[in-house]
């Protein structure tokens, strides 16, 4: 077992250097750090039988400088025309970009970028700076065949924009990000689509400032990666935030859309219910750029009243409890907690840790009642909206909470949570220099195959000698949740850490889950796909995407299944 | 002005005759009736000018029998194959029953079958006992290219299952009436498609007795036509119920469905949300049968906790008032009252009239208080869910309405509306046997056209001379609500009437409003659906019709403007 000591790795403090490969799998801010913590670290130690000696040198950084010779397939008359359309300094060929906009964040690429393994990239970056120009641009790319991939915050975990037959890449965040119309009576924002999270929330916080408007407001949403994705991402994807309980998911909270595709431009309305027929709108919704090109988007917007947020953490005696307690609040007829996140034991385990909690008051009180490690299970809370509303909604928590035997832990570990929750991802990189892996997959269950889910997915993951698996639940909804599994692996091979993946969506398939709750599908889980919606259902998505993208120009390449 | 005597029109008191014209256009329960009481109908003669005398002599009753001789397109032999599928006695070639089962409740048809006219009507009426029935009835049909229509509850007011192409009517409340699962721990009920409103809400209200569940539950959906529309119509025609604002529209209410079509068999899943591309259940939808049939759905379902109800009522001095009071309800973040209503200054008139509430105590105040007729505009509510959360929308109801200039006029007024609530369309025959007809045209809104909409539509309706126009909006949303526009005229001329019916629609799409917010399109707005949606956005539903159904056989004929 490691000693405890004062032993710190040197974790890296620095921006990557300019041009590295580094600087393009590095997760968000190139000035952003989250070392784990000595807790955490010893608990790797452990788990993996290593060392301090083990953590004093570093297996893989990817401080190279990305220095390629791949040949773009486009011709120079192509090129030229992309120029024409959207001026010079907003098209490059050149190899760093092309790299940089063509990769995500899954676990693979950061693997293969570390020791310089570069697969496909697109052939051009194109920044285009209107709706117009994009509209141009697919028209010609339509006409002559040229596959195109749209790079919103670049945050995908699962290749959802990987240039898998070349062609070029839209970057929507650098001209098309602001908000168009706001409009405080209908509580609508309408968006460009590249407009990245803080910068539009920071808009509708102050919206008295900058649109007059009687109130403040938010959007609603938080994914983690809320600081590096945009939010015709957001929709695209069908992602979901951190107090989607209360707000609702990202396919909830759009009215309307602009869609550009190679059939033409729907622009829906923004009823807020209608009665005339399916509704365009929700085929747009999770299409992943198969069909076209979200260009403009009428989200809903909420009053922004941090003053009227309540906080609540309970401690429950088990996984069981916690659920119980869960369903009972979700199904509670009285609004929904905006964060709502229960955590497994072994997840309560680190979570405890990573939140400050080990070795407090709190974690004596817990042990005094008996409130095992490894068997206690961490739940954080908070209710927005109109104060009585959210009052009402923690006073009900507590009570049903209680009735479950869960312990009253204050508002102490969510607070200690809030602050930090965009911040995880970051620990990776970190862990990643010394060969340690941290990946998540998703999915959704209803109440009655929750456990089973859980258990099945927990099992197999487990199974593999010396891991790391922490679960939580974290949007609930009256017919179910989202299970979230974290696993941390010591690996370095990546072929074996694909098959470890594909096992783990294997289990989610077949133990009954969804094949994802809000990570999308991209083209990691796309071969699930047939079996999980079935052919029948595969087949209308198929003539969707002909009738939408006849020539196969829009993300083509596996997505989605297709 | 007519004087206030003792006269009262002889109203009809008796179930039609069977076999009658009057027993297929009839709305309800054959001995179900509301009469007009005596202030509407001094209203109601002040307007039209008419005397006690024009109301001596019914114009039209339709209470002739039936007496067709219309020929079937179908062959011997392909009336045979369905009697070999579902049963001699589940197939009826008799031209009463094929009228009856092709006739929905709009005023045309009414119009027209009182006078024994009668236009196309299906060949053969069909009663699956099964869903595997009905996959032989659509590939049967599919390869013989029969048109195939489905009659839920028959209370379309849009010509909704019309059978403009002949071919065969399926009923499916006649044997698919079932829940099939039930789920306490999903809070969930799978029902076969043609089980009625009320039959499904009592099971679920004495789910402790049938299915030993611990709670009682509620189906949340309770559209006008509750107790004559079968759950499936409720969700292929994107219903909405009278207390949609909390519990939600009907497309929002079903998890997962089964649609037998054409080209196979879909059968979504039933996670409370997924990330796995657009959704087919999302495109089955407000397909209006056009794609396939529905023959499963999995409801959500809620907490039957009728104690728990808050009931409220207010009276603003304007139409104004009334709606920026309701739109800081919706956007208050404190929850949604279930019933909410309100009632612009002509149907308040109408309205003060049929609940009872002129000349009592409230009246006497409202009018001490400035409230003026023809000014002042009704606001009815109710609160469901958990009691703390009633409560407290009540309460915030309460200060809101209050500081738009609202008087509080108790439980009263909404507690005389609550118990006849479905019985208002039986006022219809009652005036068409005097040639008064009574119509409804709706649409939705958002809250900064709400006012023009309401405006133009109104004036349209109103320039008509001698024309009763009443306005509520009983749908709210954060980003809008709905218009309903109930119309009263005299009128014989089908022809002239279908003038003034397509001159409102022409407003409701010119002034900005939705065609439909929860009737549907039917036949009867088709021809709208182009210009409304764009030819775009039809072309996703043809592709999605020529898909799922290449022989259009499924409900075919301009349904949804297809």
């Amino acid at each position: 077992m490691a000693t405890k000591n004062n032993f710190e790795p040197q974790w890296i403090n620095k921006a990557p250097k300019k041009g590295s490969f580094r600087s393009i799998f590095k997760y968000g801010d190139p000035n952003g750090f989250k070392h784990p913590n000595t807790k955490l670290l010893d608990e790797l130690k452990q788990k993996f039988n290593l060392s301090d000696e083990d953590f004093k040198k570093k297996e893989t950084t990817g401080n190279e400088l990305v220095d390629l010779n791949v040949e773009s397939k486009l011709s120079i008359a192509q090129v030229e025309k992309f120029i024409e359309i959207c001026g010079k300094e907003n098209v490059s060929s050149k190899e760093y970009e092309r790299l940089k906009f063509s990769s995500g964040k899954t676990i693979e690429e950061a693997m293969q970028l570390r020791v310089g393994v570069v697969n496909k990239i697109t052939d051009l970056v194109v920044h285009p700076r209107t709706k117009i120009e994009i509209s141009e641009i697919v028209k010609y790319c339509d006409q002559h065949k040229i596959p195109v991939y749209v790079y919103g915050g670049g945050s995908s975990v699962n290749f959802g924009f990987y240039p898998e037959k070349g062609g070029i890449t839209l970057v929507l965040s650098t001209h098309l990000n602001k908000i168009v119309k706001f409009n405080e009576l209908n509580q609508t924002a309408t968006i460009e689509a590249g407009i990245m999270g803080p910068a539009f929330e920071e808009l509708l916080n102050n919206a008295p400032k900058y649109y007059g408007s009687k109130h403040e407001f938010t959007c609603g949403h938080f994914p983690q990666s809320f600081e590096y994705s945009t939010v015709g991402g957001w929709f695209v994807t069908l992602g979901s935030g951190q107090q989607s309980s209360y707000y609702g998911d990202a396919g909830d909270l759009v009215l309307g859309v602009e869609m550009i595709s190679p059939s033409g431009t729907i622009t829906t309305k923004n009823y807020p219910a209608t009665a005339t027929g399916p509704k365009i709108l929700d085929i747009i919704k999770g299409s992943e750029g198969t069909l076209g090109i979200v260009v403009e988007l009428t989200w809903k917007i909420f009053r922004h009243q941090p003053k009227n947020r309540q906080y609540f953490s309970f401690i429950f005696p088990t996984w069981e409890d916690a659920v119980n307690a869960s369903r009972e609040i979700s199904q509670g007829e009285f609004g929904m907690p905006a964060v709502f996140r229960i955590s497994d034991a072994e997840e309560t385990h680190h979570g405890l840790k990573l939140y400050g909690i080990e070795d407090t008051i709190f974690d004596k009180l817990m042990k005094a009642r008996g409130f095992k490690p490894m068997q206690r299970c961490l739940f954080l809370g908070t209710a927005d909206g109109d104060k009585q509303f959210a009052k009402n909604i923690k006073s009900k928590v507590k009570t049903i909470c209680k009735k479950n035997g869960a312990m009253n832990l204050t508002s102490y570990p969510v607070k200690k949570w809030e602050p930090g929750r965009y911040k995880d991802p970051y620990l990776r990189e970190d862990l990643m220099d010394y060969g340690v892996l941290i990946d998540t997959l998703e999915t959704s269950v209803n109440w009655d195959n929750l456990h089973e889910v859980h258990q099945k997915c927990r099992n197999f993951i487990k199974s593999r000698p010396d891991t790391i698996c922490m679960t939580h639940a974290s949007h609930f909804y009256e017919q179910g949740t989202n299970l979230y599994f974290i696993f941390i692996i010591k690996e370095n091979d990546i072929k074996a850490y694909r098959e470890f993946q594909e096992g783990i969506l294997d289990q989610i398939e077949k133990s009954g889950g969804s094949l994802s709750h809000h990570h999308g599908v991209g083209r990691m889980i796309a071969k699930w796909m047939p079996k999980h919606l079935g052919e029948n259902q595969m087949n209308v998505l198929r003539a969707l995407k002909q009738h939408f993208d006849p020539n196969n120009i829009m993300n083509p390449g596996e997505q989605l299944g297709l």
